[in-house]
């Protein structure tokens, strides 16, 4: 598996848009591709707080994700509602 | 969903036996429960770093995890082995 936990903060004043990019990335990578074993985008628990689980089934099934037509039409306006970069913690398998 | 992030510290010397142990509770509860969206432990960065990333259908979901054999069997072995309380980040869906 190729597993990451990511934490994001959004700009003051973009929860919303963030909110919003997060679900349509989501939703896309879900029903586009095939090697993903979860991947979803959650509310923390400070404001503007934001976390994203990530796991692929392999390198590959990610690296698909990261090159997909979806992921880069999104990624830039994602990018745009962020304080900050986020903080990814890669996870290894047991 | 009921989703959370924990992240748990091995006392010294007792990884393997923590890495058993989670391995043996990630097994039985992927085989016995049928809430479960995303159930796996991980190995983090850090020496003796470990997490679990957890996501159930609902609350109901999370209590049937929570009072099964499987978990009520092999949660104090697990426990004997952390350095110190599990750190629980509760995250909401978008």
């Amino acid at each position: 598996m190729a597993t990451s936990v990511i934490k994001l903060k959004a700009k003051e004043g973009q929860e919303a848009a963030l909110e919003d990019a997060l679900k349509r990335i989501v939703a896309a990578s879900n029903a586009n591709e095939t090697g993903i074993r979860f991947y979803q985008g959650f509310r923390g628990g400070a404001a503007g707080e934001y976390w994203m689980l990530e796991s692929f089934q392999d390198l590959a099934a990610l690296k698909a994700h990261t090159s997909s037509a979806h992921f880069l039409a999104i990624r830039p306006e994602l990018a745009a509602c962020l304080d900050g970069a986020p903080e990814t913690i890669r996870l290894s398998d047991l």
